[in-house]
């Protein structure tokens, strides 16, 4: 209710503050006897891991995640699973002048108004560093989805004004994201982005970009008509990520410009569809088409300028740009959106389930 | 759990579909000794009403409703309230040759796939009759909101290519709302976007829109961290609803292109900041500035031209264009979004209450 | 969360006071395609309402349900299900003069000071005519069980002293319970048990008892550990019935008295046990045994003699007694019992089938 | 959902198993600017902790808990509280020979059945040893009522067949509870069931008891009517742990022997009531009196002794008397009840305070 828990049947708690001992989190819900791919899931902590490259932030951070229960023999025993991913490299000391200090875009006022005690070295609970717990939730259920046939696949598909075509969007080759460092399948548009994300860096600024996302082998049948529709729910935890402001399923923004004769998705005899406006979705429940969707992320708020801003007395201060921090967060935030993705999906599924 | 329930603290249960004999819902956490301005609550449902104006369904519904519980003498008494709202002109017979046949984008197909059986006159459960007792709820939220200063303003920004600017969004004359059929505050493009409207519908076809929201009067301190961020509730209670496809916060889409220079919101020595690119949320947290935001609806499904498409034995056939719908709906939409929008804050303000 | 809704995935919500137009309630998550028995929820219905026999309340409703949705062509679809019970013998004048005084162990005074507006016509939703609504519910569940060899049984086991021996509630022939009025299947014990139900009444007072209930067929696997405990949820659904003052699952209060070697349940080599003291589940899981348990009733609070008591402003006056009420409440709670238990294993039926 | 929650506003969320590297929890909902007596906490665990008297179970457990998130300058942030607590005498070979084989009425049995794979070692999950997450997250919850100024005294009020009279436990010394090894404030009772314990000890054997609570302090108005009453939320708290066959609030299980005439409690004229069968409750909603209530624990099922049972096979075996338990739990179970209490009591405080 405090908003750290996510999910109805399969539930993802998470606890920790970027600069204390450790994060981690509480996963329930998770079926018993399925094999755990330990592996696998470092793998895809490490996807989302600072420190991975050089368009991304340098604090270093092994990101090595320890269970503490729920499995046994190498099998998930239907128990909650307990983990922790301690913090190592936490400058706390980095921090010590914004104890009074609100950043500009950042939470530390809205923190202080609502709690009026926080931590606030590092953002404290409104770093993103939290997400790191999703990512081993997700890589979680990701086993189990790839059980059932469902493969979930992020990439970048906008940095700036260099941005992918609708139509390119629906037709990646997956193999192509990992390729790249900023993890857009388009080769050459990919270098561009780096360019320009370095460039970014090197003026002590920051960009905003877009994460796409498109999911395969979702059967129809997966969402709760009325308020949980699928993609709502898809809405919500993409929304809920840090620094996204904006997501549009299938057609999105684009379609409050089209025709109903020219977005109407005809059916064939299979009960597939010609086109793919709805984005696997109707009704708020999946169709058996991919689902695809898009998420806007705004320029990381931490620059490494001067800033104005003012202290919690009101008074007017100048914020000096410290600390280690990302000068782009998407290549980042594809493996969070991925965990996000497939946190839901695993979800519905049960959901789905229960009703047989 | 089957997502005919909305809130946490504060919520909404509906029930029923579109031809059978009532509509409505049980609203539970709305606190005692609240006068029920009855007058209020029905002019919010005539705000979405079909056969209100020329641009909209001319299906004939007083959609009066009647309250059956958790009202005493006028005021609430904590208990909570049950409402019905009859069905009157509901002309399933329209629907008799869609019993076997999956009509293009709408839900058929999919509820078909999920339920196995399903009450498909007029789109059952799926139809957007239902939002007529979320109205009924937003009302009484709006009732509560008022009390503690919070005014919310739903506008059509969009229809087809014809918007409203990013700038224009922000300096609304909500006044001027109502005055347009189309509800479109700018009093120009009201008349073109009507224009359009009732040209499509003479093509037979239909077309998308946007609808913004701005509220005004939220205190610094409504939302919950991580998974609940207001914003993120807020997308998902619009995502719910019928027809939209996509749902940006504050800068939303257009951040993805912005340096981190230009989108940092600067603070004033009052709190307040000179721009508002956060739209009125950081962290998932108000920060006491209004908060705005814009929904993609896609175009109406039905249209009034013939359309190929499958029946549920996988045959092809040839739909005819019948019933009575919207050529758009937008204009109907505000007062969804403007419920919606105030359940959701309803439920964040007792959230925020219940840890004083 | 105000309390109105039961269940995590068949839900029921339920609204309605005692003197208003209607009770009803929102039933969501029941699966699609389950044939509705109209009449066996009729049945169910009759079993509980006043007016049925000489020793319950003379109150006259016929409590018709109606049903307004979730159900099509005499199938469930998997939509909510609305339902309403109109209030047809509301004698309200009755209760003007309770406006501003509190009945003794009635929840006058404490809804007042919750609330501090309340509809104090008949205890308004603090009445046991609440319950109507969840024996539909109930009567629901019951149709799914069935279909799943599941049964319930719920009987009188106690009035004030007469009581049924341990030994005797574990070897009921359940076809005994509806012959006698007060639903009591030892046949002499009924007789004792109306004797004194109908000299308690003449002496204008009421008296307590026990309602005990055999659930049959449930099988291993049923449960959620730790919190949610399936003795600890039935306890929950129990206690949440007007009246009930103690719950206890299998030995219950008597185990305190016993020694492990005496109380431990011995295995037979098919898994089932020699004896039943856990009352079917460990763990908090069902282990396949018949489940058993017993709930106990205080004496209805209103008594038709005058007594001392105080007004809202503290004064001292004197009740005297008025109204139609039951001497004694578990002839007609046994419904009641049987409906909140079907509930409970529904929901964990669904729980279950959902990690599968 | 899959159980390990515990609460609406204040939830408690519990992980790990007998014998894994640790166990601990996630509390979220826990408000800002509380300090944080952790002497105060570590005094409650070590109420709960193995090896504290010769009347317990030997396990040597320092129950050391480590906080790591939520708490900041000794103050909580209202960030969720993330803890652990390592297990350090964990003899797992003790358990090795139970791998395939059914413990009677403990959950061995139930476990395999529900999930096919399960940590055995020492009841794995279904341990008791879980309970000291809760006994973390009740201390804090402790904290949280003392400010309101509630609070909570939970005592042995039966060995066997050695119990205090109804009337004594409501008038208790609650400093006397601590003096002695058994938490009995009856002195000389006390060491009859001290003997009676070493005695039952000394046989190999297990014996029950009753553990009674008095809550004292809390205002009228708390608890939610119908489903989430005050009394039925308590009874599932305390029915949640490990062994307890029974709950009763007020007068209870001798409530069914009354008259009405007897059992209702006349007002004085403050509200407060002459007698208090009631139990501090009137339709789910505190009434302003003291709050108590008794929960009944079965004998320990680890005996001492050789039994009959099968293996997962369903061969016949024979099971050796092993291992380190208690030979009665209701001493250290103590300070499970209390806990549970003040969670329970504290997740309501929020609920009450939302309305407001």
């Amino acid at each position: 209710m405090a908003g750290s828990t996510y999910g109805k049947l399969f539930t993802v708690s998470t606890f920790g503050e970027s600069h204390g001992t450790a994060i981690g989190g509480v996963i329930d819900g998770f079926p018993s006897n399925i094999e755990i791919d330990f592996e696998f899931i470092q793998a895809e902590l490490d996807k989302r891991k600072p420190g991975q490259s050089n368009i991304v932030s340098q604090r270093k951070e092994s990101d090595q995640v320890q269970f503490l229960s729920g499995i046994f023999e190498g099998k998930s025993t239907g128990a909650p699973i307990g983990f922790l991913i301690p913090n190592e490299d936490a400058k706390s000391n980095h921090y010590d002048h914004l104890k009074d200090q609100f950043r500009p875009s950042h939470a530390d006022f809205t923190f202080d108004k609502k709690y009026g005690h926080r931590d606030y070295r590092g953002g404290g609970r409104s770093s993103a560093r939290e997400t790191a717990s999703r990512v081993v939730a997700g890589a979680l259920a990701k086993l189990f989805l790839k059980q059932k046939g469902i493969s979930i696949h992020g990439f970048v598909s906008q940095v700036g004004k260099i941005k992918m075509t609708d139509e390119a969007i629906q037709e990646v080759d997956f193999n192509l994201i990992e390729i790249t460092t900023v993890r857009c399948p388009d080769l050459i548009l990919a270098q561009e982005m780096e360019k320009l994300i370095l460039a970014t860096r090197k003026n002590g600024d920051t960009i905003g970009g877009c994460v796409s996302c498109v999911v395969q082998g979702v059967p129809a049948g997966l969402g709760e008509p009325i308020f949980d529709k699928l993609h709502a729910e898809l809405g919500k935890a993409m929304l809920s990520i840090n620094a996204v402001k904006g997501f549009e399923i299938g057609s999105g923004f684009s379609s409050a410009e089209m025709l109903g004769t020219e977005h109407n998705d005809i059916f064939k005899s299979d009960g597939s569809t010609k086109t793919n406006y709805s984005g696997g979705i109707q009704g708020g429940i999946s169709n058996g088409m991919p689902i695809y969707f898009k998420t806007a992320f705004k320029p990381v708020a931490t620059i490494m300028q001067s800033q104005p801003s003012i202290d919690s007395a009101g008074n007017e201060i100048t914020l000096d740009g410290k600390g280690r921090h990302d000068p782009c967060v998407v290549p980042r935030a594809v493996a969070i959106i991925e965990a996000m993705t497939a946190i839901v999906l695993m979800d519905f599924w049960l959901r789905q389930t229960a009703q047989k």
